[in-house]
C-alpha cells in the first residue's frame, strides 16, 4: 500500500487503500475525494512495521532515508517520534496534536470516533529545562479540557519516563494550641526547650521538636514558625538576652540562605493542619505527616521552590524517583506573594 | 557519685567511684592517684542517664544547666552529644578522639582493654559542607590505620543517618571489539547508525546504543568516546560531511556544559570494562553494569564530578538514598588530571 512523500506529508491517494489504513488504527486524516494525509511520525511509523511503502519521485523509500528527511523537515522530530511509537506499541490510539500539546492518547481500546481524549501528551527531552511558570500554564490547559496531562520524557538514550502532573492541596488535621508562650534558649544553630514540662506540651501540641533526653530541641525553621505564632519566645544562654525573629531569620539565612522561601511553605502546610519535619535523608527540604509522626508513615516529600523556579529535568526526575522509592507523593511547593502552591509528579507507566 | 566540674572537663575523686565508672563501661581517664577525668561529653551522658550528679560551686547541676555550659564550653557540643549519646545507647563504648576524628567505637561488646578500634566517627552537621579534597585526605588517614570510617550526619532536627565510606575500583568484563570504524549520522543531539549490520555489530559489541527499529541510536557521549576509540565515524546528514571528535564536543558542550568531565569518567569506566548508560532516571550521571544490560541489572549509579568537587551534604545524602532503594551502589567520580577516583557511600544502621 503505498503512500507519496509530498513536502512533509505522505498522501495516500486510493480510496479503498485509505479507507483501510484510517480504520485500522485510525492513522492519518481523511482528505475530501477519499484520499489520506499522513504525517511524517505516522508514515514513519507504518514503514517500520512493514505496514506501508513511501514513494518519493516514483522511488520506493528505505527506513533509514526516510528517518532522515523527517528529521530534517521536522522540528524535535526524533523525540516525537520515540514518544509516538512507544505509545502506538502499547495500544493505545495517538494523534499528533495541532494546538498546545504533542499528542492526545484515547484510552486503551478506544478510537477518536468512540471516546474522549484520555491524555495530553507532552514529549520532553530530558535535556531541556523545565521551567515552572511555563509548566503551570499548560496545566491550567490541560484542567480547563478536564484531561489528564501525562509527560514522557526521553533520556539521552532514548528511554522514556512518564509523569503524571497535576495540582494539589494537602491537608492534615492536627491544629496545635499552646496557650501561652513557651521559652526556650538558643544555641547555635538549634534551640532548646530546658524546662521538661514545656518541652512535654509543646510535644504533644503539634508534634515540634525532637526529645533529646529530657529537654526538646527545635530547629530554626519551627522556632521561627512558633514565634511568628507567639507559642514560644527565644533567649541566649549566656546573657539571657531576648532574641528578635528577625534576628532568627537574619542567623538562619547565614546557614540556609533560603530559609524564608522554607519558612513560607513551612507555615503554610503547618495552617493546612499538617506535621513537618525535615526531609534532609531524602534531599527535600520537608516531609509530611498528615497525623502523629510516631504513628504514620509520611505521605508527602515537599521542595520549597521560588515563584520562577527553573531547573534541568534530571532534577525533577530525580526527586521524583526518590519518593516513588519510599512510597511518598512529592510535592513541588511554589512560594509566590499571595500564597503556595503544589504541584504533584507521580511515575506512572501508561 | 558527685564529679566536680572543673572548667571543662569533671573530675570524681573518690578512688573507688572513679574506678566503678571507669569500669562499668569505660568513661573518662583515669588520672594518677585514682582519681578519674571526663570530658563534658562523657559527664552530660552519664547526668542525663541518671548515673552521675555533676557538682559546681558545691552545687548540684540540672542537667539543662549542665547542657548550657558544655554548649558554651565546647566547641560544636550539640553535634558531638548526639552523636555520642546514640553510639552509646546502641551498645558502643565510644571514646572521644582527641586527633583527627570525633569518636572511637570499639566493636560491640569490645573495650578498650581487649579490642582494637572498630570505627573512626566523624560526626557532622548536615548543613556543613562536603569538600571532596578534605574528604579523600581523611579516608587516606583512616585507610592507614586500617579502620572503617564512619560518618554520622545530624540533620536539622538531631536525627542522625550513618554512612560507610570507603574507596572503590569497580571493575568489568566487557570488552567490545570493532574491527573497522562503522559510519554513524548526527541528527541534532543524537547520532544514528542506519545500516541494519553495523547497527547490530556495535550493539553486540559492547552493547553501545539503543535500537529504534532497525536502526541504532548512540547518545553523543558513546558517540564521542567511540570517535576517541576510532570505531565509529559521523557524518552529516544533508551535506554528508565529516563531523570531527572535536567538533562533536563543541555541540555537546552547548547542551551539557559538564560533557567533557563526563566524557572522561564514562571513557574510564568503559577501560575497566564496564558498560555504561545514562543515570538519568536516578538523577546520576550513569548507571553502571558488570555484564549485558539485558541480562542484569546495573550495580552502581557513578556520578562524575570535578577534582575540587564541593557540594552540601543533603545533595550526597539524597544520591545515596536513591542509589539504596534502588538496591544500586552510588559512586562519586572524582575527575583529575591523571585518572579517576571513585568514592563510595553506603547507608549503615551500625
Amino acid at each position: 500500500m503505498p503512500g507519496e512523500l509530498v513536502e512533509d506529508v505522505v498522501i495516500v491517494r486510493d480510496e479503498k487503500e485509505a479507507s483501510q489504513v484510517y480504520n485500522k488504527g485510525f492513522y492519518g486524516y481523511p482528505l475530501s475525494g477519499g484520499a489520506l494525509e499522513l504525517d511524517v511520525l505516522e508514515a514513519c511509523y507504518l514503514l517500520e512495521t512493514g505496514r506501508m511503502q513511501v514513494l518519493r519521485n516514483q522511488r520506493s523509500l528505505a527506513f533509514s532515508d526516510m528517518i532522515k528527511l523527517s528529521a530534517t523537515s521536522c522540528d524535535g522530530f526524533e523525540i516525537l517520534y520515540i514518544v509516538y511509537r512507544d505509545l502506538r506499541q502499547r495500544g493505545y490510539v495517538v494523534k499528533p496534536d495541532s494546538g498546545e500539546f504533542d499528542f492526545r492518547v484515547f484510552p486503551r481500546g478506544g478510537t477518536p470516533t468512540t471516546s474522549q481524549t484520555k491524555y495530553w501528551v507532552l514529549a520532553v527531552a530530558e535535556r531541556s529545562l523545565f521551567d515552572m511558570t511555563g509548566f503551570l500554564e499548560e496545566m491550567a490547559r490541560s484542567e480547563r479540557t478536564r484531561k489528564e496531562l501525562l509527560l514522557a520524557i526521553v533520556d539521552e538514550e532514548g528511554d522514556i519516563t512518564y509523569y503524571k502532573a497535576s495540582r494539589s492541596g494537602p491537608t492534615g488535621h492536627t491544629v496545635g494550641d499552646v496557650a501561652s508562650p513557651i521559652e526556650a534558649v538558643l544555641f547555635e544553630d538549634r534551640v532548646l526547650v530546658l524546662e521538661e514540662d514545656r518541652a512535654e506540651r509543646l510535644y504533644r501540641n503539634g508534634f515540634y521538636g525532637k526529645k533529646l533526653g529530657k529537654v526538646l530541641q527545635l530547629s530554626l525553621i519551627e522556632t521561627a514558625y512558633l514565634m511568628g505564632e507567639d507559642k514560644v519566645t527565644v533567649r541566649t544562654p549566656g546573657s539571657n538576652r531576648k532574641v528578635s525573629l528577625s534576628g532568627l531569620i537574619r542567623k538562619a539565612m547565614k546557614i540556609q540562605p533560603d530559609f524564608e522561601l522554607r519558612l513560607r511553605a513551612y507555615g503554610d502546610l503547618r495552617k493546612r493542619g499538617l506535621i513537618v519535619k525535615t526531609g534532609f535523608k531524602y534531599g527535600a527540604h520537608f516531609r509530611v505527616y498528615e497525623a502523629d509522626p510516631e504513628k504514620h508513615h509520611a505521605k508527602y516529600l515537599v521542595h520549597a521552590v521560588p515563584e520562577d523556579y527553573k531547573a534541568m529535568w534530571p532534577e525533577i526526575s530525580r526527586a521524583v524517583r526518590l519518593a516513588h522509592g519510599v512510597k511518598k507523593d512529592i510535592l513541588f511547593g511554589r512560594v509566590s506573594e499571595k500564597d503556595v502552591q503544589y504541584l504533584r509528579f507521580r511515575r506512572v507507566r501508561p
